[in-house]
């Protein structure tokens, strides 16, 4: 689509990384010689039924704890075995939009646009999409940068519906001596986390989150991914709702090839006061999937 | 369990993450030391309809590629948008170990007695377990250790129940002048993996694997996890079958607390020589899931 | 077990079909010789998402409108046809025991004794019970015996932790002149039903129902199911709870072999004035299955 | 639509019912008073792992056993009980085109267009259909007129691709002198069923059917359903496959609302020698979906 190709007319048409495309041998070499005592942060949330979604289109998740050790007992007995070997299983009925999780290029659209100059009713199937699944999505390994917003309006978090501009990230990036470099993953600690199946209700009404002009100018700046403490990166109600709904998904998504990294943990890094780290999440490659759950993690 | 306790006492009853002891700040720093290039191998499937699965107790993948943009669409403008922000989604149906992905320690039980001296009629339960489940297992940044005994018997493969020895494994490592050193993740590929996906019939009637004299052996040298490229790391049928089976996870899991991979593809490693490498593997947290799939990833 | 095979000695060990056994030819044509006029009540609920449920045993209905007419005209013209067939399809995904249903024999234990003499240990595997599964209940058609204890208290619904006992139902079966029959279906109106998907909070919070008294009174006089507007048949909470729970499950499923039906929807045959009917309930026989939602109908 | 309209007028733009406006309640006495001895007959199989159906559009039916009787125990007595109330429950994933069935009028469209006029891009939805679901489909007591065409080849069955003509069924239907009236259920006898979970891959693989004249010869009839004892009541591959695909359904769904009905067992009634019976069908209500599993049986 002619907005995506204007981005990054340098990757083309039919291009399935987009901003993964910056994560180079260099980058990660740059990532990992951040790591200097092999600390480790686990930056996500424990997956269980409750999980916070957007009714309807995200249902629910579940967790059934069978078939189990008991009927394999009695399977493998049956089948002559004396060592009695207990096997637990298990299944899940999940959207991959869950807990932690990336969202692939092809979670969003513009109408029928998708990224890469993609027609979603082509790419869009029964059974998931044909392009820009997340098993097309890359491994990350990058520099992850620290931009803790939540303490901007005094109180510990901001509130929903507060929008954090282009200036406030300026403000935290410059308080840390931080400069934004190509396939960075800008990590944007609100505070609002603290919510996150504590309160799922008020998680759930709103959340503060960037405007559509500090998305511009973070893809601008050449970032691969940007993660929140929150459900959906951008500020909810967003500044132009209800006319203008999830601009910050279309640009980054659609228009840009820049992934989103939502309902982290981010509380580790900002109590240890770390402003820069190695990050690294692993996207499942459930293929024409629009997201995967994840465990991403920071070293320092 | 007596088993388990006297293998690791040092962990003692009710230590939940087994031979992830192991996996300290100065082992991620010598794995992180092995990474010059920054060259990133994936070593995982994709997830698709049709992976491999034992039947009935693995129950088949399923993911419907809905609700997808047109329904919101249709959604957000009756809500008055004007920006038409379609998202996709989808449900997957699956049990947590299909395609590549790690075994929790809570998998496996000998009879009713489970790691850390756990009892399965306590911990096992309709949703799950209540202890050793995969958001328990650690997220996993250590040295991976590639040992290929594809071609021992002269062929580019290992055929189903080939057991492979501790002599297997002494020989390969010795060839790569390599010694295993606590908290290391073995990588066996044993060239089986390339029916997966392409036939899997003959994949899942039996395959090639460590027996339990090589299980036994690798824990006593103190590894954190042991992966390979077939469904189950240890050879089907098995020496002892029918009167024994899956020893191998019960040796492992249950009295080991060592971590069992399964499904990877490692032919991107042995393609490019590479035996020693940074091995990561990042868990997704499922509350009382017995594993996760995931993608994993080396580095050089 | 002994107390089953006391009540129903007549059916013997390893009886699967209860008081089922009451519906002989006979009766269906006693049954069907009430329909005068031809006219039929539609005694369900219309099954959807958020229909109540208990939790966290009974879990949430579920139902994704995919693969849908789109999907298919794209596959069906690429297949080279010209008459664009859509075709809509669905997933679901349900306990047995959402909306108007019926209960399985197997559906409850008395510890691991289960109706017939079974073991529960033996019975209830991974995927579903091998015996007194829903495929085992009959097809019903017989006589229906309408009880409308709704207005006893002066109200237009009886409270929850109501007891209804054999003196009310008695009451209520002599101002209809109307005596229990071998084989009926008795139907009791609560009232408790107007709350069913209007104020599901309040529908599952507690409900009025028949104690064990009524259950034993009725088991006695040979009827094969008992149906009310509610989600369990018995008072909630229990005359004797929490000690004792759900004693009427135990007693009509498990010792008398008597069905339960549920979330009946009882006002059309209550504003008609019916007190008795042909009744008709057809359990789908999923195999394994503790129960069976249904569209019952009366017919005058 | 066009179409729809023009074979059924009389019913209007809107309607949701079709042939089910012919069942009033002299219909269903005529139907009842077909019943003398009161002998029932089940139509329907047992749904099963593995039942067939149509990949990869049908997903597959799953049951697995759980919350079970022993989950239930340990959680009433952490609660305080001492009667050891044990439950078993399963969680069922399924569509509704599995094992026995009818299908909904909303189950097919021609192009966007779906019976009664309506649009498949309004009514067709991510959580269903908002209108011609199976909620709307009528509770079915009326005629069951069988026509057993299964030994016309001379065999005991017809073969695949075996088209049944109006003249096959005239001739049925003449040597039973019988006579079709509106409203009745068409039961369409191939012998083909015996192939249903006997040999999948063969029932499935094509099968004989009715063709196009002959669904149009019998909604001209008046008929309100068609049953068969195949997966799709048509002739597979179609006479005009594959320019022309499911002209059947697209005939009875979409332009002349009439119902249809698969995988039906036949059988009892053939080798009773029953011509004319009671039919009754009832359908779940479950909203919005595109048919129910049912379990229909016939009375004499």
């Amino acid at each position: 689509m002619s907005r995506a190709i204007h981005d990054h007319s340098q990757w083309g048409m039919g291009d399935q990384l987009g901003a993964g495309n910056y994560l180079t041998p260099e980058k990660r070499l740059e990532a990992l010689a951040l790591v200097r005592q092999g600390q480790l942060f686990d930056l996500s949330h424990i997956i269980e039924y409750g999980a916070p979604r957007y009714e309807p289109v995200q249902t629910p998740y579940l967790l059934l704890g069978a078939p189990n050790w008991q009927g394999a007992l009695r399977r493998r007995r049956q089948a002559g075995a004396t060592n009695d070997a207990g096997s637990n299983l298990e299944r899940i009925e999940m959207t991959t939009h869950v807990g932690t999780h990336i969202d692939a290029l092809g979670h969003f659209t513009v109408g029928s646009e998708m990224y890469g100059g993609n027609d979603a009713s082509e790419v869009s199937t029964d059974f998931g999409l044909l392009k820009l699944g997340i098993e097309h999505a890359p491994s990350i390994v990058s520099r992850g940068l620290l931009v803790d917003v939540s303490r901007l309006d005094g109180g510990e978090f901001l509130e929903a519906g507060r929008s954090v501009g282009p200036e406030d990230i300026e403000r935290c990036l410059a308080n840390n001596k931080a400069t934004i470099r190509r396939g960075d993953i800008l990590l944007i600690n609100t505070g609002w986390g603290r919510f996150y199946m504590n309160d799922n209700v008020r998680y759930l009404a709103g959340e503060p989150g960037i405007n559509l002009a500090a998305a511009k100018w973070l893809t601008k700046q050449g970032v691969t991914a940007i993660g929140t403490d929150t459900m959906a990166v951008e500020v909810l109600p967003g500044e132009e709702a209800p006319a203008v709904q999830m601009p910050v998904h279309q640009h980054c998504l659609v228009e840009a090839g820049v992934y989103l990294i939502e309902n982290l943990m981010l509380t580790p890094l900002v109590d240890a006061g770390i402003a820069e780290c190695c990050f690294i999440l692993l996207p499942v490659k459930f293929k024409g999937a629009t997201g995967s759950p994840a465990r991403p993690i920071a070293m320092v």
